[in-house]
C-alpha cells in the first residue's frame, strides 16, 4: 500500500482528465505527474533522504496536493503545518520531529527568519508561489523546470508517510505518526463506504494542512477524482466554486455548513451539482440538518468520526440514516457505526467492554491505527494498550452499533454529582428557531461544583432572550442539564479543524480555580 | 488487517441478521461467531498452533464459510482443496504444505484412508456434516459443542492467512501464499469498486474452495450482507435459489452464466432481485452478454481479471463498461482496468514497459501481491520481480488503460508466422446464432507450424456445419485466424474453477508432437 498508487492509476487511465482547478488553472493527470516527479527529484537534489521530514505551511492550493505526491515520491514523510498556530508553537513542531525542510507561501513567508531562528535543524526552505521567490529562497517552480523526472521510491506499507501534530487542549502537541498503509486504508475504506464515487469533483474548502481533509484527497485519489482548492474557507468563494465548477464531494465541519447554508447570498447560486457532504469534528444540529439538506437538493450527507491517531476516520454515518431509516430510530443523531475498515468498542476504565447504552471511553482497532507518537513511546503505550486506539472521547454504543459520542471526556460536565453532556443540550438549544449555533461549557459553582453554561449565536435577525432559551431548554431535558447562564457571542471560536474551541470559551471562568479533569 | 475484523463488526452491528442460509438451515451472525469461537477452541484443543495449515475437502456449505473463519480465528492457514483433484494431487497438496489438519464431509469420506496413507504428516481429521462422524474421525459439531469460545488470534497483515494451490496446466501445483492483508485489501477493494454493496445476499455456487468464491465472501464480509451456499453449480439448484433467498450478488464463470441462460425452465423463476452478477476466468461472449442481460433484467454484470496470486482481481470491467459508455468503445470485449488497489501494465520479456496497443506480458504491482510459493523461493522470484507478479497472461493496453487479455502466452497460436489470439476466433464463433459456445486451439500442422482449430457446443436445438461456421468467420476476421477445422461437441471440460480446459482439448492432436510454449 503506497500513497502514490492510484495517481499512477490515474496517469495510466486518464492522463487528460483535468486533476486540479485552482484560480483558474487546470492541470491534468499527467502534468501532475510529470511535476511531482520532477519537484521530488528537486528534493532529492536538495538532499532529502529517505524518511526525511518536509514541512510546509501554506493555504490551500494545487501545490498542496502535489507537495503531498512529491513528497511520498520522493521517499519523505509530509508534516503539514497548521496555518493558525503561533510562530512558537511551529518551532515547536519543526524542532519536535526535526524537519530540515519546509515550503512556505506567500502568506507565511514573513515567519521564515524566525523560524529559521528557533529551528537550528531547518536548513532549507522552498517558496511556493506565481512570483519569484524572496532573498535566499529556493523555487519550487524552478526546482520543477530543473530537475528531470525522478522514479517512484515507492515507500509503502509500514513505512512512515505523515507526522501530524494533534492541536493538543492540554500539554505540548504530539506527532502522530501515519504509515502509507495507514491512510490508504482508510482512503478505500471511505470509497467502500460510498463517500466517494468515480467521476466526483472533489472541493478542498477545508484547511488542507488537515488530515480530515488530506483524507478526503486520498479517498478522492482511489477515485480518480478532479480536485478543486480555494485558499481558504470563505463562503461566498466556496459558493461560486461549487457552482463554477460543477463540484460533486465536499468535506465540511458543521459550521462551515451553517455558514454556506444560512448565507444571504446563497440562492444566487446553482449548488444541485453536490452530490455528496462529507463533515466530521462535531455532529451536526437537527435544525441544520434539516436547512443543509433543503439548500444542496441533491447531495447525501455522511458523518465521519475519528481522530488523526486513527488515520482518521474509525465510525461513518451514511447518507441513509440521516434520512428516514435513521430519523425513526434516533440514528441521525449517532456518529455511525464501524467503518469498514476498522473496528470500535466502548470500554470502562479498566478496558473491559461496556455494555450496549452505558457511557464510556471509545476505543478503536485496525489497520487504520496510527504507528505511535514521535519520539513519545510512553505516550504511544498510554494511548495504544492491546491494539486500541483509545480515543478520549466519551461515548455509548446502542444495540445496532451505532456510536453517540458524548463528550471529549474532559468537556463533560459534573454538575451536582450529575454527568451532563454538552452535546444534548446544544443539540436543544439549536432546536430553537432563533438559535444559529450552541455551545455548552462548564463553569465553576459554589454550589454545584460545575454549572451548565451556554455559549449562544443567534439565528440571522432573529432576537431571543436568555431566559426564553432556559424556559425552551426546561421543557425539553432534564433541570439539571439546562444552562443556568447564557453568554451571546457573534461568532464561535474555532480551530484550524473547524472545531469550537471549549477550552478558549471555557477558561476566563476558570482563572483562579482548578478543573479536575483538565 | 485481519480476516476476521468484520464478523466481529456483523456481531457487533447486526448480531440477529442471517448470516448463511444453507438447505433451509439460517443461523444469524450471532451463531456463526459463536459457533466460529467454538470450532476454533476445538481446532486448538486438538493442537493446533499459530500458523499451522488446515486443509478441506468438501462441497460448498455454511460449514465451509465457518471453516474459513474458524481458522483465522485460531491462528491457523487454510488450504482448501479443490474437489475435483485426484488423490495424488491432493496428496501431493497436503504433503506439500505439510498439512496436519484435513476437514472433509459425507462426499469426500471415501478418500481419507487413501490420504492418510499418502500424507504421513496428517493426524487430524475432522467430518463436517449432520450425522455423526465414521470410524474414529473428529465431529465438527461435537468441537462445537463441547469446547467454550476461544479468544481471536487477530494474526493479520504479513501473517500468512492461507495457501491455494495453483491448477498449474504444467508441472505440479504451486502453493500460492496470501496473507490477511492481502485478501482484506483485495475484499475492501471489491467494496470501493461498488461489486458488492450493503444489504446484498450472496449466492456462492461457484465451488468455495476456490479463491475467486472466496473472494467474494470476505467482500460480502466488508458490507456485512448475507450468504446463500448451494453444494454445488447445477442450474436448477440455482434458478430455484435465487428466486426462493432473493439473491442480489453472485459470482460465475461465463460458462455458468450460459448454463443458466439458456436453461429451458429460466423463464419459471423470478431473477429479478440479481443486482450484481460478478465473473471471471474468461471473458464473456457478446452474444452470451446480450441474452445474460435480458435474463437478469435488473443486474450490472462486472468482469474481474486476475490470478490467485493477486489475492486474485487486477482489474475490473464495472457495469457501466458492459453498456452504452463501453459498447461505443469496444472496452466491454476488454477485460477493465486496474481496480484501485492494484496497478496493472503491459511489459515485454526484458520487463519494459511496452506501448500501448502492443501485445506483451500482463504484470501487477500492489498490496494485493502474494507473499510467494510455499517453499519455492525460485519460483517466487521469477514470478515476482521487483514488486511486479508477472501473469503468465499475454495482453494489451489501450490509451485509457483497458487491459485485453489475449491468451494466456502459452494459449496463444502461432501458425505461418502470425499470432492468433484464440479469444479473436472464439468471439467470432460466438457470434454465430447457433453456437452456445466455443474454444479454439492450436494443433500442429506441417505446412504452418500450427493451425487453428475450434471446438464448438451448439445452441440448444441449433444446427450448423463446420463449413457454415468457417464461412461466417471469413467474414468478420482475417483469413489466417479462421478455423481450418471444426469438432462438436456436448459440453466444454472444465477446470475446477470452471475455466474450459483448453490444454485437455489440445493434447491428443499433440500426441508425438512438441509444443514450444508448453
Amino acid at each position: 500500500m503506497y500513497l502514490t498508487q492510484n495517481l499512477h492509476n490515474s496517469i495510466q487511465q486518464t492522463p487528460d482528465k483535468v486533476a486540479t482547478v485552482f484560480q483558474g488553472r487546470q492541470r491534468t493527470f499527467a502534468e501532475i505527474g510529470e511535476r511531482v516527479a520532477r519537484f521530488a527529484a528537486g528534493l532529492r537534489a536538495l538532499g532529502l533522504q529517505a524518511g526525511d521530514r518536509i514541512s510546509m505551511l501554506a493555504l490551500n492550493s494545487d501545490w498542496y496536493l502535489e507537495y503531498y505526491l512529491a513528497t511520498y515520491w520522493a521517499g519523505g514523510v509530509v508534516n503539514p503545518i497548521n496555518t493558525r498556530w503561533s510562530v512558537e508553537e511551529i518551532s515547536y513542531a519543526l524542532n519536535d520531529c526535526g524537519s530540515r525542510f519546509l515550503i512556505v507561501d506567500d502568506t507565511f513567508i514573513g515567519v521564515v527568519d524566525e523560524l529559521r531562528s528557533q529551528c537550528p535543524e531547518l536548513g532549507t526552505v522552498i517558496h511556493v508561489g506565481d512570483g519569484p521567490p524572496p532573498g535566499d529562497l529556493y523555487s519550487w517552480e524552478t526546482l520543477v523546470a530543473d530537475n528531470p523526472p525522478a522514479e517512484d521510491a515507492l515507500r509503502g506499507g509500514d513505512d512512515l508517510a505523515g507526522i501530524y501534530y494533534t492541536s493538543g487542549t492540554t500539554g505540548k502537541p504530539k506527532g502522530a505518526m501515519l504509515s502509507h498503509g495507514n491512510i490508504f486504508i482508510n482512503a478505500v475504506g471511505m470509497a467502500a463506504e460510498g463517500l466517494v464515487r468515480r467521476g466526483y469533483v472533489g472541493l478542498h474548502s477545508a484547511p488542507m494542512f488537515h488530515l480530515a481533509d488530506g483524507a478526503f484527497m486520498n479517498a478522492m485519489f482511489s477515485v480518480g477524482g478532479c480536485h478543486v482548492m480555494v485558499p481558504a474557507f470563505e463562503p461566498v468563494s466556496v459558493l461560486q466554486t461549487i457552482a463554477q465548477e460543477r463540484v460533486s464531494a465536499m468535506l465540511l465541519v458543521p459550521t462551515m455548513i451553517q455558514m454556506l447554508v444560512d448565507h444571504p447570498e446563497r440562492g444566487n447560486y446553482d449548488l444541485s451539482s453536490v452530490h455528496s457532504v462529507m463533515y466530521g469534528a462535531s455532529p451536526i444540529a437537527e435544525g441544520l440538518l434539516d436547512r443543509a439538506m433543503a439548500a444542496f437538493p441533491s447531495a447525501g450527507f455522511a458523518q465521519a468520526y475519528g481522530m488523526t491517531e486513527l488515520s482518521p476516520v474509525a465510525t461513518v454515518l451514511t447518507a441513509e440514516m440521516h434520512r428516514e431509516e435513521g430519523r425513526k430510530t434516533g440514528r441521525h443523531r449517532s456518529n455511525g457505526r464501524a467503518m469498514v475498515t476498522a473496528e470500535v468498542r466502548i470500554v470502562d476504565e479498566h478496558d473491559n467492554e461496556l455494555p450496549r447504552g452505558q457511557v464510556g471511553e471509545i476505543v478503536s482497532r485496525g489497520p487504520h491505527v496510527m504507528l505511535g507518537y514521535w519520539n513519545k513511546p510512553e505516550a504511544t503505550a498510554e494511548a495504544i494498550r492491546d491494539g486500541w486506539m483509545h480515543t478520549g472521547d466519551g461515548g455509548w454504543m446502542d444495540e445496532a452499533g451505532f456510536v453517540f459520542v458524548a463528550d471529549r471526556i474532559k468537556d463533560m460536565i459534573i454538575t451536582g454529582g450529575e454527568n451532563v453532556y454538552s452535546l444534548e443540550v446544544e443539540n436543544c438549544l439549536a432546536s430553537h428557531p432563533a438559535v444559529a449555533q450552541a455551545a455548552v461549557v462548564a463553569i465553576p459553582s459554589e454550589q454545584w461544583g460545575e454549572a451548565v453554561h451556554a455559549f449562544v449565536v443567534r439565528a440571522r435577525d432573529a432576537s431571543v432572550s436568555a431566559e426564553e432559551l432556559m424556559a425552551h431548554c426546561k421543557q425539553h431535558i432534564a433541570g439539571y442539564k439546562c444552562p443556568r447562564s447564557v453568554d451571546f457571542i457573534d461568532a464561535m471560536p474555532l480551530s484550524g479543524a473547524g472545531k469550537v474551541l471549549k477550552r478558549q470559551l471555557r477558561a476566563p471562568f476558570w482563572v483562579g480555580h482548578t478543573r479536575n479533569v483538565e
